[in-house]
Formats: structure tokens, C-alpha cells, sequence
């Protein structure tokens, strides 16, 4: 048996992704093992309470994982977030959320990562794939030529655009809309009711390498990469990465969780991520 | 005969829009009217060379006007800009683009104001509305409150976007992009090849009373509304206002000006709308 130092409950069941397709499943692991395996040395365990690390709605029909690993000094990483939600829905169907979203310290003015499927149905999926800038980018046309345009993320959002099933999303907050870098996919991919097979298709053919070439840009340029920081900037990002996270919390998780899994529960929840968020 | 003060040749020619459809025509002498009625007694005359305010290229396939008023102290307004421009294509079509935008100055954060339509045949056109912000939203969630969300700008997106001609039109440039705001509308919307009578409809019916009711909010409550704005934000507005205007014209006229009316008459043009914008 090989020896895994963070060999714990809440480790394996966030890395089995039960619900979902085999290719939307094997996108997540890979995702998250390309990620453990080149930032490694620079993560610490996941320290959730394990009643935080899996949840459950009193009903049954929700249950949920959330791994978070911070990274320790002088690491740029401040913290790796990963979960899945899987709820049954009162129509019949099911609520299947993925994400994996990575977040930087103000050692570096570089962007974070964010990736999201969202599936309501087995016709229906909503993907979220961006480096979300952590400036201004009107004020910063040379950060906006480093990080998006010279790495041409843009032709990932053309190639996927191409694919007949693919329709804008548009996230009903303003908040989340400002920020996305312009750049960001935002897309809902609707297959014929008949169409199963076809959805797992999208997935593998081309969600699957495009989320893994964004993830490469991201561990390239911004996670490994080193940028210059001044005192005034630092201070500039602690306060615009601070805003950022915890109005995100609250308007994803802060909206979603008390309806999907009880007060309750969500407040447990919510109370670790913030502790992590403001820390 | 009534007394016009500003009854010049430019001034008359650019409110005659003479090579679009009637009710392209209507709505921009109605937005344009709107804007000088209301804020007439802000607004200086236009001063730019007659040679700026009607220009043609060298083969008379192409003509064009430009027509900017400063706003005067103690006014908000920095600028207005409208214009028109006319090329007859290679094709056989032609390209009409008419414009009307307003520029703040830094003695409010309040958003500008920008309208544009592009017709490159009689069953395509861009549509692009907004109110830019000034500042990060990221950073100002109460003014992403006060101009977006209390506004309930969205709304008129989402109608459009329900129009079924209606798609999606992203800009080429990332930098314009970044620009914009989450409300912007920015679609494309396509007719049947048989369809110039529905792409009137779509403007009369639809685009008009939306560009109305924009414009109702720009005035309203950027143009005319009153905002508290210290040194430190005066500076960084100076900053972030300068850089968007130099780069706007570079990458919006910079780059179409020389194709459509060759290198001289686009030099002489962008020249003089330069000096308006680094003023």
C-alpha cells in the first residue's frame, strides 16, 4: 500500500466525484492531482472539521465535500479550494456542482484561477473557466498584455464558441460579471434530451483539454511565476483580494447552501470557509 | 427663419445621418437632441477644423463627420462626442457607423455614456449601449449598487436578448472588453437576407426606446447627479480617465480610420480628436 501523507476521509471522498460522469469526473481528479503534484511542496493538509469536509442536508437526498489546503510562507499560493455538491432535486433530476478555484497572496499581483461545472439536468451544463485579474485591468494594459493576451486565452473561448451546443451564461450577479477577466468563459452547453452521450462528448473532447490548458497557463505564468510588488500595491491587493473573497463566498455559497442544505448546515459551512477567507 | 447660435455646415451635416434607414436616422437626431437640449447651456460649440467635422476619402467612396462640444466650468461633462461614418464597400455594400458618447470629468466618478451602431449590410448590424464605469467595481461594490443594480440596467440586456436575431457580439480588443460594463449590451443582431424591413423594425421597435431610456438614466443620475469626490479619487480619476480616452481612439479610430480614408486624412483627423482627449 503506498503511503499518502494526507490519506484522510474528507481527502477521498472530495477526490471521488460519485456523481457525476466518468469524463467529468476524470477532468476533476486530473485537475486536482495536476495541481497537488506541481504545487505539493507549497500546500499544507487540508485542517477543515471533518463535518465541513463532507456534509449532509437532514434529508439525505444532499451531500456535499469541500478541501481547502493553504499554502505555507513563502509560497505565493494562499489557498487551493476544491468541492463537489451533489442535491436531488424535487423534479427528479440532480444538482451537480465541481469546482476547483486557486487563490494567491499578494507576494505577487498575478491572477487566480477558477473553474466550475454546473449540471441540473443530464442535457444541461454550465461551465465557468477563468483567471480572474486581480487588478484593474483599464488601469493596467501591460497586465492585461502579460496575462491575457500574449497567452492568448482567447482562443479557447472562440473554439468552444464554435461548438453548436454551446449559448452565453451570464451569471445573474453583477458582482461575479465584474470579475471575470474579459477573457473568461462563461458558456451553457444544452444537448438534445437525447443527447447523453453527446454531453459526456463535449466534456471529454473539449472541456477536458481546454480547463487543462488554462490550468498549465495558470501554473506557468501566475502560480510559478515571479512579479515585482511594491509596499502601496501590496496594500492595494490585500484589500481588493480581501473584497473579493469574501463577497464571493457570500453571494455563491451564501446563497446556495441554506436552500440546498438546511441554516444549519450552511452555517457551519460558511463559518469555516470564512475563517479562511479573512484569515 | 429661427436662430440656431451653433448653425454651421458641420453641425448640419452631422445631424442629417443621410445614409441609413429612417428610423436609424430618428433615433440618433432624437439621442442627439436629447443631449443638447438638456445639457445645452454646459456645452461650448464645436471648434473643430471644418476639415475634422467633414472629412471624405480620396476616391469620394467614403465620408464621414465629427462633431465634439466641450462642456464648460463649472459642468460635469468633459466632452460629447457623435459622429458618422459612410464607405462604400469593395462588395458592393457599405459600412455606416453612427456614435454618440459623453465623457464626465473628474469632478464626478459618475459612468460615461456610449452608443454605437454598426451597419455592415442591410441585415447585420452592432449594437453596442453602456454606461462605462470609472472606477474597479471590483473594488466599489455601493457604486456597482448606485449606477447598475438601483438602475436596473440589466434589464434592457435581457430584453434584447430575448429578440430571436439577437447574438452575442464580442469585441475584438480585450482592452475595450475591460472597458465595458456587467450591463453593457454588446450583440450583433442578423435578418433574414430578405429582411430590411425587420431590421428597421428591430431599431424602431426595440433599440430606440432602449437607447432612450439609457440616455434618461445617464443624464439623470451620472450627468446631472451630484457625487462627492476627494483629491486622492480626483487624481486617480484624472489617471484612469486619461488612459482610457488615449487608448480608445487608438485602438477604435487608430485602427479603422486609415483603411477607410487612407493614412493622410486619418492622421489630420485622429490628430485633432487627440487634442480633445489629452486636454
Amino acid at each position: 500500500v503506498q503511503m499518502d501523507p494526507h490519506n484522510n476521509e474528507g481527502r477521498t471522498k472530495f477526490k471521488a466525484f460519485p456523481y457525476v460522469s466518468a469524463p467529468h469526473r476524470n477532468l476533476m481528479v486530473d485537475l486536482v492531482s495536476t495541481v497537488e503534484n506541481r504545487l505539493d511542496s507549497q500546500l499544507l493538509p487540508c485542517t477543515l472539521p471533518p463535518d465541513v469536509q463532507y456534509y449532509q442536508n437532514q434529508s439525505g437526498t444532499g451531500s456535499a465535500t469541500l478541501h481547502i489546503r493553504s499554502g505555507h510562507k513563502p509560497s505565493q499560493i494562499d489557498f487551493i479550494l476544491g468541492s463537489w455538491i451533489h442535491c436531488e432535486l424535487p423534479t427528479g433530476g440532480a444538482l451537480n456542482i465541481t469546482s476547483l478555484s486557486a487563490y494567491l497572496n499578494p507576494s505577487t499581483d498575478a491572477p487566480n484561477f477558477l473553474f466550475e461545472l454546473i449540471q441540473s439536468s443530464p442535457t444541461s451544463l454550465i461551465l465557468i473557466l477563468d483567471l480572474p485579474p486581480r487588478k484593474d485591468l483599464v488601469l493596467s494594459p501591460d497586465y492585461l498584455r502579460t496575462f491575457y493576451e500574449d497567452t492568448q486565452l482567447d482562443k479557447h473561448r472562440q473554439t468552444l464558441e464554435k461548438i453548436p451546443e454551446v449559448r452565453p451564461y451570464v451569471s445573474s450577479s453583477l458582482y461575479i460579471r465584474s470579475l471575470v477577466s474579459p477573457t473568461a468563459i462563461t458558456v451553457r452547453i444544452e444537448t438534445e434530451a437525447s443527447g447523453q452521450g453527446r454531453m459526456e462528448e463535449v466534456i471529454k473532447g473539449h472541456i477536458d483539454p481546454i480547463a487543462k490548458e488554462v490550468l498549465e497557463i495558470w501554473l506557468d505564468e501566475c502560480a510559478c511565476g515571479e512579479r515585482e510588488v511594491g509596499e502601496t500595491e501590496r496594500g492595494y491587493l490585500e484589500k481588493r483580494d480581501g473584497l473579493v473573497k469574501s463577497r464571493t463566498i457570500e453571494i455563491d455559497l451564501g446563497s446556495s447552501l441554506p436552500r440546498l442544505f438546511g441554516p444549519e448546515v450552511a452555517e457551519r459551512v460558511l463559518g469555516s470557509v470564512r475563517e479562511f477567507f479573512t484569515a
